[in-house]
């Protein structure tokens, strides 16, 4: 029967009843190599069960290893403080509260608040370096520093809810692509553990018996399909969906008209289907990170961003993935960056001019907007600038200087041109645990679920960090509940 | 086993193996007595199909009897013909390929506009009447007139995509709520029909063999939980989520700050959800049909919409649906209409000032908006309403005119004050026929559902008439195809 199966078919979850031999036994099998799944394995190992970690791809670190290697820790971590920042776990809590709704999943805010100190203390513990040191030029940091701004919290609107403070840290690395660091530093702490290691295993489905219990996976090694039984629970670590488009045309289709996907070929949602095939629920699926990357460098967001009405239509100093669901969601992604000769300065990754002009006439003219709507945008804009106040999206005074420097020019952020990039935040719904749940809100039991797999702590307003932050700290939970449930002796510990 | 079931787990689904006794059979159940129910009753009947069709309230109607009995047809109706409207199949495909987007469900917009006028005589002889008559102020419709304006095929945007016909069409009876009119019909239709009805009759989940085919589902019977095979299928016909606040708060949050929830009580998501648990997938599950309820009377269109900050962000002629969903998605729900004493009549429903003025100035003053903002958006917009323009949203010359004749007024349409109405539009992902599908696009045997219990022809950009097209025609396909499946002999004819 396993013979015919067809390798796409993820959902199609094998019946218990059907496997005809165990090709493996083991306490907790852990599906996928990336930040998620590496902290499984150290959970799970941690609850003294043995472990299956199975990876698609030829060796670990998934789209982690590609990112920037920011988590997003506060509520007073060393690097905070000895770089001279106050965070509170409250602080941390409001801020997220306000910025992830509307109603993120409380329970897992409120956790990793009170916690992320600890998790900052884990990480270090398992071989991930942090600088104690600030970057204070936005969340792109080309040196080896840790500390930066990566969310909305010096915006006013956040401000006024919750004491601002930096909270992404970076791996210490020199250059922006700092994942490959952190995910070496992970893989290698889970490998050290002890867990027995397959790669370019593409895992199938789950097996289920009748009562939804998930006992195993099918999966393929060698060319050979295997039933793998997990006595504990399988913790689905397979990251998101950016790379299926048909899943994003289903679910959240604007999403495929942006050019960068950040993701590696095994983001093809798979586990998620794996899930909701077992009776799991996929959550929040519209919902994404959507980067306008317009904030390198970062004087640019003293520029305005306007659409093709020549109206703004958000605070310039917003996170720039807040702008870019906003831009994208709203704006239909036509938006453009209008800068003056003043703050100019060659932008990253590099974008074309739409218009150029020596005076915002010209410029409104060239650009094809209706006749005086940029004129009125700017000389409102200029007016107010110039007293330190921005009446209608209150940029903070940091960021506001009128526009008045001739040539003045129009950076043609649409999505069609502009390197946007993009990658999905829906998911399996989780508790606290990583048990992954139903639509009616029972658990599936031993399937457990972590990583861009779930729907996590960011919905909306994502601020950078979040998602390896929560890769990281509910994946390490996901495996010690796993392990838990393999090895009932220690998890009372 | 059975007995000790929790009534609210939709998910949990019973292996077929689990079934002691069956307590009853027939060819196909339909589960909910709404339009979709009722439409699937006829087609199964049609496919010579035995058929139990299963209610959770006292009698059939469900939400459809309260709606406005507006069902979207067209490409040359007898009534748009009898009217002077001249439409086609292609031009209808060309309005709802681009208004539905992005990525609208082609098949079934192909499907459903090709077939429209036939469904319009479907409905006809199932006693659905029709008058041959054109209400131009409005698709709320007071008297018993049947064709009106019911989306936005006017809109610049879209008259430039395809030629414009008014589709929505409302079953003849006085006053707005038709859709009692409608469902006695399709009701009547449905048990004349034959089937075999039972009501007060919570169905609690579906009944599924190991390969995945539904072949029954457990009911509440009296107090006694029951049973029952279908040999066809089973046709989920079980209405929306819009009344399951933890389902809203789970996949469209910003729903909840909606004050009317068009639903039944039923409308909780059971039939999704059941869905779910055998395997189904429930798709754009983040879409809703949000009315913003500015439009009567339909002068007030004349009038502009802004935000706190004064700015325009939509053209006012757009349904009001799209405004709905623009207001509250992108501006927060903060929005206001302003209107000028030549315009100005009471609206329906009702709707308080939040500022009242001699002068556009003393209206920005007294509503708190950003000295200016609102000052200039009326002189721009009046300066080019005079020449019959708008530059900025292209509204329809028809409602420019310039706001120009004090007192001005700026009614409170914020979504906590007035009467916004929501209703979800997400649901299980079918085939053509009515299949439920999975994440990976394989039909579930056996599990068919139409209605607002699946994902249909409209995502966003609603126009109404179009989930009461959608809950009728396809409906009907969904039994057709259950019922052929029970009786293949017949089900080649």
């Amino acid at each position: 029967m396993a013979r015919s199966r067809d390798m796409g078919r993820a959902t199609a979850v094998v019946s218990a009843a059907d496997v005809g031999e165990w090709h493996g036994e083991t306490d907790v099998i852990v599906v996928g190599f990336g930040a998620a799944g590496a902290c499984a394995v150290l959970g799970a190992r941690q609850a003294g069960a043995e472990v299956l970690l199975l990876e698609r791809a030829s060796g670990g670190g998934g789209t982690s290893a590609n990112s920037t290697g920011e988590v997003y820790l506060g509520g007073g971590t060393p690097v905070q403080k000895a770089c001279g920042f106050e965070d509170s776990a409250e602080e941390m809590y409001r801020y997220l509260m306000a910025s992830c709704g509307p109603d993120p999943d409380e329970a897992k805010i409120r956790l990793y608040t009170d916690q992320s100190v600890d998790h900052f203390h884990w990480l270090v513990a398992n071989g991930v370096r942090f600088k104690e040191s600030f970057y204070g030029d936005g969340s792109y940091i080309p040196t080896d520093d840790c500390l930066a701004w990566s969310g909305s919290e010096l915006n006013t609107r956040y401000a006024a809810i919750a004491k601002p403070a930096p909270r992404g840290h970076t791996a210490q690395r020199e250059g922006i692509e700092a994942g490959g660091e952190l995910m070496r530093a992970l893989c290698e702490a889970a490998i050290r553990s002890g867990p027995e290691l397959v790669t370019d295993c593409l895992v199938e489905t789950l097996v289920q018996e009748t009562d939804r219990s998930v006992v195993g996976v099918l999966a393929r090694v060698d060319g050979e399909e295997r039933f793998l039984r997990a006595r504990g629970g399988v913790v689905l670590c397979a990251g998101g969906f950016v790379n299926n488009k048909d899943m994003v045309s289903r679910h959240a289709p604007w999403l495929n008209r942006c050019r960068l996907r950040l993701g590696v070929d095994g983001d093809d949602g798979r586990g998620i289907r794996m899930g909701q095939g077992a009776g799991g629920e996929a959550i929040r699926m519209d919902t994404a990170c959507i980067v306008l990357p317009y904030t390198v460098p970062k004087q640019h967001c003293k520029g305005i961003l306007v659409n093709p009405r020549g109206q703004r239509f958000v605070n310039e100093d917003a996170y720039q993935t807040v702008a870019g669901e906003i831009g994208l969601r709203t704006e239909d992604g036509q938006v453009f960056l209008l800068v003056d000769d003043e703050i100019y300065e060659r932008p990253f990754p590099p974008v074309e001019f739409e218009a150029v002009g020596e005076t915002i006439e010209e410029l409104e003219r060239e650009a094809g907007m209706p006749e005086g709507s940029l004129q009125h945008t700017v000389a409102y804009y200029n007016a107010h600038a110039e007293e330190g106040e921005d009446p209608l999206f209150h940029k903070t005074p940091e960021f506001l200087k009128p526009l008045a420097r001739p040539p003045f020019g129009l950076l043609d952020y649409r999505v069609e041109t502009a390197l946007w990039s993009v990658f999905t935040m829906g998911g399996l719904h989780t508790s606290v645990e990583g048990e992954v749940l139903t639509a009616d809100g029972d658990v599936v039991p031993g399937l457990f679920a972590a990583g861009r797999t779930t729907s996590g702590i960011a919905a909306q307003g994502y601020s950078s960090g979040l998602s390896l932050a929560d890769a990281t700290f509910f994946g390490r939970r996901a495996g010690l509940a796993a392990g838990s449930r393999a090895t009932p002796a220690s998890s009372s510990g």
